[in-house]
């Protein structure tokens, strides 16, 4: 492997210069089958433009983080590392991204950080045995040992648990980081939503390491804001948008209801290959791959904000994100209003968001005045509005074929809460 | 069907609104299977962003129909096929879009337009018979049908022959047209590559209509130059960019080998489906398939343009653009090298350059002058040095596997050109 | 006046055609005059971009009224006399725009929009008698005169008072207004500062009249929270920065100690003029228009916040917030430490941003939800967030010359506080 | 002088960093005046967005610099060198940039770049014996003399004349130089006019040193032709737009019809202090200074293009581009038509644009290919096509006060051409 460079052009970041361990991690097979996979899920349903991947999302997490490293001055062994680490951190995704998170995550217990931890550690392969001879690069695993990179380093910043130099892992997990810089801008761009244009040059100005941990100067604080309202417009906006929603939970049913599933097949599958595979799967989802080809979508029947319930109501929604009593409140109303399993779904989002976006709803950033540290929570009234601000619309859903819309939105409230 | 109206956010127009008729025609199944079409088929393997599909194109170029119909304040019959004409303009694009063209037509003498009118007259659907169930909406000509649309109307403008009103096809046919102005900025937008940020508006400005033609005002000639000049820039530097070119061919050698294609089965697959299908239809096509899915492309072992040979090689480049000669040809390089079939690629790219823009070498646009007419190549050197200027940077490329490239390199002019 | 139309490029909404009444106007030198004054002051001594000027605002306020008109269906009556107001709101603005503005209204007791009033009244003219002869073009009451607009209304919609359909005065005087869109976009746009990217479009697609109030629709809270937010941004990073006010404080010194001013003369000036005028118009005035032609400004010697403070010395502060008081104390600081008169400004910022922009403090915009209307105060916590968060990050601060700086710094807390 | 370092905020580059040497000089009084100069005239009489300054564009042209030095590799002290020589390449810039230049070489023998030298060497000072006490940095040849920069040099690279490495001085006087690409897009900005949007970083992606000569790799050519085609449309669309032309010779002609001017001392002025200074220097003066403020500008009268002419009339023509014959042809033209002097105002641009920009015709730039040095000329037909466009629109256009146009139109013709 005796690359010499390669100048990528990202719409976002402009020209992006790869060489050396990082130019030889993008060729690998890892890194390649990004490309088939949407970054946003079903977002394309309603916003056309949003049909990029997560490998431009990976290669501009790449660029934030070597800039912030020449912004911080790290250490040469430092930047590898993180770079790497800010490359990699998306592999383990599956088709389209979270969409199938937490269905699998409750069917197999193992998420995208999960997987990403084996294939960097060569516990499991991308590609089939077959596939292997007809890929000429090397897999991830195999290029990290042959320039003795330290995996566990790595997998250590990917997972937010480094000790000695909490910096690290924080440039990849905290309120605000490389990870979103790139995501909040270029799902923006893509989508042609407004709200993302955050102003990533004058917040990367302001970081600084105190304390070995990453901080903010005080005349940052406008641009956290900015990023932070920005974050958060764009989930309610893109990612959690209400059709687009319908589609990933749709989706999630078809996955739920195949008789077995071997985990890792399916994390593997890119977004082509899994609509595929379900066309074979069985008759419903033949259904929900067909539906979603030609995007006829379930339509919601009911819909409801935390404001329109008591509090009694609201623990029997608390029940319903419990799997098992969520299914059998589905089958229960479709038994009792004669309409074919697979046919009702009920979402109750909370907690999907959580496990997407656990930064969310933190906003602690440490900020420097001079010599003091305080928090940005201290410093302006829009952190805690931040926090207190609802995403999604909803906290229960119901969606159904359009020719059992009525009878849903009649009956549904009055079977749920009695 | 009782649509009220529907705001879509597109990234290069803004917001775009449809009602009625439109807004029917864009949930048909012929529309919204585009959204699985790539509109720039492998350009995404050298410009990461480049995975917008033909849908956000055809949406963009029903907009820009609609401006220049209201710029031109066109009758409201007229204004309803040019717009009809221009959303429905490229339902009939296999997979990949342009990709598979020059070998579809010349295995099956059809083309992207022959299938579009195919369609429109409802002589072909694209769905099979067990889809049709699971799609909701009802397809383009039933709703052209209800609607009493002159569907014949549209399929002229469509293929450019309209005698009555000459400017309503070349609305869609002619040196500068909505569907270049729509794709030049968007590949431009997608791809990150400045060259395509032609001033639409200003153009639209200039337009009028003269004659029955359509015409410029001479104010509008730096414009013209703007959008001729951008155009052909996209042309060498993104769509016959080299790596892009050797993904084509090497899918386009796998249909080839194919044993037999039934010519609308292949058109009417989505990306994922051809790609899928392919992995089952022979040891080639899944290498091929799989290849294309790690990128491990072919590589190139030979390259020439124009100045590079005498009168007598040009022949025989000219020879080698009929495909059965070129198909020896490249066996016959492939026994002598012992290499394995369908591993050497011989690509002469004229041809297909212009089948896939046949545009892109007009550029008489009538110029009105007060009461003059004259031709746009009357007013600027850069008409000529637009249509003189070569694309793509060579006339011959062989490609093989990287493994091959050596010898090739080295015996392949030799066996050529004797 | 036959003129036909007129196309004006604006690099913020693209290419804006003007025709008839408003062609006139923009051409009365009542508007010609704003090419010569400064939308942002002495923002351009910090951002060297923002040059932009009144006329451009004006323009592009005028453009967003059309829009929203159209959007809203208004009557042709309605849509005359918004369209006008907006393009006639600013031409009292004084050079400078508003830098002057607390310093006239406190010596003079006139703002800029009762000379608007007299403006369009024809109660005043902006020019000279002599002037007058070269100047081809009617004035403002000229024309609206000859047109029969009714003037009194228009003064009504920008003083924000009308009773019968208030939603007229409403689009120029609330929350959120087309003065507000135009701009923070285009003081975004040309200080080069990223937070003021906010989504016009979608927020005009919000809008609705509801019991003849401008209200906006449910789904518009995102893009409020969003204007809402940039707007804060762009007053605490842009409008109130500390070398901008610095210099607007040091001009308005210049004026508040000259020997007396005839209001409407200097309210008459433009940019280039009153400069020009203070050269010569003492010892004093000389240096300053000097100092900010070279960009030699004074230099903050003493800042503190809110916090900085206990309740006591709050109230020595509101009590600076009387001039006499104000003046007092700053001539005995420079007497006290030995500073020629003039060099020592004590600048305590909250009535003037009140007074610049009333609006900062308002959300309480009525939102449609089905047949409710609630204020934009109860769906949101960013509503208070954004009113209880402050602008500018002082609360007072001492300017003076470099060279008294570390003097005044020391001494002046002690002095001001006892 | 102990700066630590400044970040300036740049609508086209993003932040620009200035420290140590370059951000003394950009203190320098030289350098702030030039905030008072606009970069392009009267542009902004017609593209109302296009104040900006020669400030903005010595600090852009700066950081062009500095860029290709840093991709170049160019050593510390050439990197010194070729920076400061960006930074003040403008600084001998006289009152509205090119406006008045061909004027004061014609009565003065003197342009901007003969002033530039002087004040670098200090034999001009900018300001007057009465400023220097109010400005507080050192002027520019203060700051070089105490760095020990190399004044002759920096001098030499302004001029395009060095001998030992001429890349240094092709760097700011080529036929694609760091000046072009910092005004090309600076000037689309604020203009709002799309032609110039050229990709920036593609093209100094491909600079190379050759043989001491700046020159371009072969993968270069497009960006090249798309810079060059931008450069040709600003120039016919903007920098000579008709509009714009009237209002600057409408003021080189009340600068030629003054008394007598000392040349430095028009030169050092501000747009603003010219203006000023017109009003009282006499009845024309003061009417052209007050026309512009009111934008009541001298119309077209007669206009053609050089297809209008036989080769007699063209030699008349050329003969009128000498400035003595053509005052002589102005008042005989005002005299038989009895107009007041100064009203009839005959242009032929040719010579001003080629003044105003000499590179313009040039495109000569070293190709490498390989080991091949070919010209730019050799390998597109673009190039030629530059060069042989015609700017501006007209070879001779007459203006006049409106009252006039209609006799000037009539007569003017005959008059000139018998």
């Amino acid at each position: 492997m005796t690359h010499e460079k390669k100048v990528i052009r990202d719409p976002i970041h402009g020209d992006i210069k790869f060489e050396g361990l990082v130019l030889d991690l993008i060729e690998a097979p890892e890194l390649q089958r990004l490309y088939n996979i949407k970054q946003l899920g079903f977002a394309h349903l309603v916003f056309p433009g949003a049909h990029h991947t997560r490998l431009e999302h990976s290669l501009g997490t790449y660029y934030m983080a070597l800039k912030v490293s020449e912004i911080l001055n790290l250490k040469t062994n430092d930047k590898e590392v993180i770079t790497c680490a800010a490359l990699l951190h998306d592999i383990g995704h599956g088709p389209f991204s979270h969409t199938l998170e937490f269905v699998l995550k409750e069917l197999l217990n193992v998420d995208h950080i999960d997987l990403t931890e084996k294939l960097i550690l060569g516990k499991h392969t991308i590609f089939d045995e077959r596939e292997r001879n007809l890929i000429a690069s090397e897999s991830v695993v195999e290029i990290l040992e042959k320039k003795c990179i330290d995996k566990k380093k790595i997998i250590d910043i990917i997972k937010g648990k480094i000790d000695k130099k909490p910096y690290l892992s924080q440039l990849l997990n905290a309120p605000i980081d490389v990870d979103q810089l790139d995501y909040i801008v270029r799902d923006a761009y893509y989508t042609g939503v407004a709200y993302g244009m955050i102003d990533i040059e004058r917040f990367l100005q302001t970081l600084i390491i105190k304390n070995n941990n990453l901080a903010v100067r005080k005349k940052g604080i406008g641009v956290i804001e900015n990023i932070l309202m920005a974050r958060t417009l764009m989930y309610s906006s893109v990612y959690f948008h209400k059709t687009v929603r319908i589609a990933e939970i749709m989706l999630s049913k078809a996955i739920e209801m195949l008789n077995k599933i071997k985990p890792f097949e399916l994390f593997k599958m890119t977004d082509g290959e899994l609509l595929n595979k379900l066309n074979k799967k069985g008759v419903y989802q033949y259904e929900i791959a067909t539906r979603i080809k030609y995007r006829n979508l379930f339509k919601q029947a009911y819909l409801a904000s935390k404001e329109d319930f008591d509090e009694e109501e609201i623990n029997i929604i608390k029940k319903l994100e419990n799997s098992d009593y969520r299914r059998k409140k589905e089958q229960e109303l479709e038994e009792l209003l004669n309409i074919p399993q697979g046919h009702v779904i009920i979402d109750v989002p909370f907690q999907e968001l959580f496990q997407a976006e656990p930064r969310i709803f933190k906003t602690d950033i440490p900020i420097i005045d001079g010599n003091n540290v305080k928090s940005f929570d201290d410093y302006t009234p829009m952190a805690k509005a931040v926090k207190s601000r609802s995403i999604p619309d909803w906290i229960i859903m119901i969606v159904t074929d359009d020719k059992y819309r009525e009878i849903v939105s009649k009956k549904s409230e009055k079977i749920l809460f009695g």
